[in-house]
């Protein structure tokens, strides 16, 4: 498999989120996979402020994809807890973006997420 | 077990949390029940709207739970989107609480969480 | 967006995870999208057995995708959990497919998210 | 607040699982604090599998929390999952009881909840 089509199983309320849910989801991953690699780096304690943003950050993506994807009544509200988190991540990743590939890639995901969060929010 | 000592498991960042963690677990648990006994009502129509915000509700408080509970550094911002999923939520569930008591706890519970995750906000 | 990469976000012990992760978003999103287009169903009392599979369904994969996206140390162990839940889910689905679409994309979504969970449980 | 009574919200189907809930929601906070406090240990790195297992077991306590406060219809397999990783978790926590407090704490919560969970699964 190469990739998910989400869009097949969105219906109703939950199809306008589409582009939002897919972003939530790839920062989910990302921020769960950055919080582990971190762990493996040499300066762990460098890297503390790091896990924790990432640790918060999945926790609001994922009641955002979960509400989102029944086309839940608090969707924008969750969404915009989720941009912050986002944001917030996204400053701590990319100070060691130029070091850590995970954290690059993550505050990459992290972008994209809060734009698409804040679209959906407004 | 009549109750659970939840402070004895805080320590350090998460402490202050105690009584925000203890109010949102149960907002949680009275959501999910409130959601689950709604089917269960002769007029499941009328509660469509009660359980779509339980659900959400029940999503917020989750985030809010976990990232308190290791005294994460976005945990304002979930108490924040918790403190407003709780609102609609009560304000929902007061609709239906002369007639279903699930309805009237989950009421209660999600202003008892809705207050305390304002606090914490703050 | 079309579709999303999630190989991007996929590095060390998690990138084995890749098709299963896929496979438990789709089931996700599948199971929230079906729990709440069943309560437009005319006949909701006839769905009750959904919602509720539906739901712990969903919290099954949630639980499932946040552990292998880090590479966690029980992916397996929740993958095998997550593989009951969705025959389980599947086959109330399936009982529904014939009128209801979200029913039988739901089934879909389980049955691939079972068979690639149960790949990685063995 | 000095504790939780869950008890209040749990109703119907859900009523039947309150100790076990009372023990999942204290392996849930225990797993997260500790996940946490590991961060702060001078030597970060021989806590990585301890911080690894309390993310794992802290998801499989989450999705059980959710599915039996709800009365969910696979509460058991969610249980028997949570009770695995919480022996998983437990075992490597007591490795540092002693010199880690958290690590003492959150083993006597996960030998507790694992002991809830079988109970319930059986």
């Amino acid at each position: 498999m190469a990739s998910i089509e989400l869009g097949t199983y969105l219906r109703g309320n939950s199809a306008k989120y589409h582009d939002c849910i897919e972003a939530c989801v790839a920062c989910l991953v990302a921020c769960e996979m950055c919080s582990d690699a971190c762990l493996d780096e040499k300066d762990i304690a460098m890297m503390r402020s790091c896990i924790r943003l990432d640790r918060d950050c999945a926790d609001a993506c994922t009641a955002a994809i979960r509400a989102m994807s029944r086309g839940g009544p608090l969707s924008a509200e969750l969404c915009r807890a989720c941009a912050e988190a986002c944001d917030a991540c996204a400053a701590e990743c990319e100070k060691h973006a130029g070091m850590a590939e995970h954290c690059r890639l993550c505050a990459e995901a992290c972008h994209k997420c809060a734009e698409a969060c804040r679209r959906m929010a407004a």
